[in-house]
């Protein structure tokens, strides 16, 4: 007798109370995957691959119904997989303690209580982008507010320090509304300092924000950010993989941040320190090969020096507007010097220069260049000073004559002061 | 009759004169070089092939004896290279109007009287780097100061635009001081702003800094900078390839540009704007497959959008202090996400987190995580909170315990406060 069949009928009730309207799911299946979800600590890899070899219902029910190592490596044996026994036993010691049946309902009480809406795998409301951590993806997600939030636009993960300098703020205050007008998703940690100033921007500009905590959605964390993250729930979502009750620790922070940036299509640190948890979140997108990039900094501030960190050991892009950042979620190529720096895109480069010519052809800068504004002069004269052909200086004058910038005047040529 | 023939013996005294102490050239050839640097324009690509297919001498000659496109190309073709038959005929219009024996002599005699030297490829201090160059390498140096400072050492280039703000001064005066302390000569334009204030940082540091000038080194341009470029001819060199007379023109600043890339072991931009000439050296030292870096400020900020755009658009690497910029030059490599991105990278980075945990491993952070400084636990109870198998958890409890960071007492343990 396991907890799936012999408690499906109280914890029916429970479960419907907290699931999504209009997302069907195998009740068995729902609830092993809940209860699965409540025992495990977020990016479990072996109960991951366990639940992918045997699925939910027979790794819930072996579990509940005390089976050994030996048992589960027979278990994922006959689904074609394979688990180390020494896994399975450290496993089982993780998962036992947690499946408690006590709990677990007054979990989901809470849950009902608070109105978070549990999603699992398959829901229509599920981030597919999420999956791509393979056995390290969630189990279960708990959302509080709108769970359209999570899959109706493309989204960006603005993240960056507690400790944010004004800078910083303005950055992410500019960059979230950019963001908004383009039609993004802001996703962030809910943190203070940057987080915060993203989440705000978005909201005050009448866009989607959504916000991965590290704990259960049940209580909000940072306290200071209670009526924040109340304000997210009511237009975006407060999302978090731990069930209600669960509170916030450091291993959990840490894997929140691969939630953000495996939920984001790119994810851009705005204002980091060295030690910015935020770095964390950029190391997940980078090992996911998701688009990363960061804001740079006055070199003199140290809130500046993980983004540049980021820049010159991570090849992060340099994005310093929305626009740019648009660009990185969009995938669209930036340079580098293998593929860009051809010929082309020098040659653009070199003619940048000396203010106003940028774009003026070489001969011409020259002929200019050996002409004056005050002292008439001869074609023969320029030729020399430019060390250009006769037959060339006639030609470029024939056609800046023609651009009003030059002028002939009886005996010779004149550069006209606009030119 | 060639003017090198017929007035060697009146040039030797003049030549005799603008040369560096200890380096011998054959006359002619000495002669035919320094005329022939004379009648052009910088960077003059045919002119290159032409000297490097039949020699100085040769090329001088035939061009004073009056000879024709076709002569050119058979004299060309008979050394076994090709020279296009209109390329010859432009070049000859291009140069024969300033191989003019008076005005030649009179730059040599300016060189002289402000002290100015002549430097030709194989000289023992013509440096070697600027020949990359190819066909566009300069045919002959001009220097005023100790011609060693183009060879004695290592060299970064410090560039930027002339409308620096305070912040990129600062930075300009913190690089060269710190590339002086690492033995780096500072190479940069001589220009306002950026260029001016790396100068100067090098001097005060009692460093080497060398400044490559878009006209001849008998006048000091700008003319605000004349008392600074003295001061750099005092300890370093103020250099061009252009002879004694010749004015700078924004074509020659283009060129200018192009040795200050050569010249150097890498070039950094401190401060830039999109319209800054310093992007120009940049995408010269790119061309040349030299180390390129660019250091970023506030998106905020004009002045920095240059580098932004280097960094973004041209692979730049981001340097933010002078340690940087030598690794730079000394061709270190950096990060990018092919190369650098691999788990290892990725753990190091994602374990940068939630502050004083940087270097703490996951299972030590979880027990922690879920002990308290107050109440005392079992060691059952903290193996349900970390989800750790009760084994591990006495393990990790035991080093912890030897570290002082945790604490058995009576009926349970505790975490110390300074944990």
């Amino acid at each position: 007798m396991s907890i799936v069949t012999r408690s499906a009928a109280d914890l029916r009730a429970e479960l419907t109370a907290v699931r999504p309207a209009g997302d069907e799911a195998e009740p068995a299946h729902l609830l092993a995957t809940a209860l699965l979800g409540f025992a495990a600590e977020p990016g479990d890899g072996v109960l991951g691959r366990l639940i992918a070899a045997t699925g939910a219902v027979a790794a819930a029910d072996s579990l509940l119904a005390g089976v050994d190592a030996a048992g589960l490596v027979e278990l994922v044996a006959a689904a074609g997989e394979a688990l180390d026994e020494r896994e399975a036993a450290t496993g089982i010691e993780r998962w036992r303690p947690r499946l408690d049946h006590a709990l677990f309902v007054r979990s989901l009480a809470q849950a009902a209580r608070v109105g978070a809406r549990l999603l699992v795998p398959g829901d229509r409301l599920w981030p597919v982008a999420v999956d791509e951590l393979a056995q390290h993806a969630p189990i279960t997600l708990w959302v509080r507010g709108r769970g359209e939030a999570l899959i109706e636009a493309p989204s960006i993960a603005l993240v960056g320090a507690r400790a944010a300098t004004s800078y910083g703020e303005h950055v992410a205050l500019e960059s979230a509304a950019g963001l908004v007008d383009r039609g993004f998703t802001v996703v962030s940690g809910g943190a203070y300092g940057i987080d915060g100033m993203a989440h705000r921007s978005a909201i005050a500009s009448h866009g989607t924000t959504v916000a991965f905590l590290a704990g259960g959605v049940d209580r909000f964390y940072p306290l200071g950010h209670e009526r924040l993250l109340t304000r997210i729930a009511d237009t975006g979502a407060v999302v978090s993989e731990l069930a209600c009750g669960a509170a916030p620790t450091k291993w959990r922070f840490l894997q929140r941040n691969r939630l953000i940036a495996a939920a984001s299509d790119a994810t851009v640190v705005l204002e980091a320190g060295m030690r910015s948890g935020s770095l964390n979140t950029a190391g997940h997108a980078a090992a996911l090969g998701r688009p990363l990039g960061a804001v740079p900094g006055p070199v003199t501030s140290p809130a500046s020096a993980g983004c540049h960190r980021l820049l010159r050991e991570y090849d992060a892009v340099c994005v310093v507007d929305a626009e740019q950042m648009a660009e990185l979620a969009a995938g669209e190529p930036r340079g580098s010097a293998a593929v860009r720096v051809g010929a082309a895109e020098v040659d653009d480069l070199a003619s940048r220069a000396a203010g106003g010519t940028d774009t003026m052809d070489p001969e011409r800068l020259r002929v200019l260049d050996a002409m004056s504004t005050r002292s008439r002069r001869e074609v023969d004269d320029i030729a020399r000073r430019a060390g250009m052909p006769v037959t060339a200086v006639m030609g470029v004058l024939a056609v800046l004559e023609s651009h009003g910038t030059v002028v002939f005047r009886g005996d010779g040529w004149l550069r006209r002061r606009s030119a």
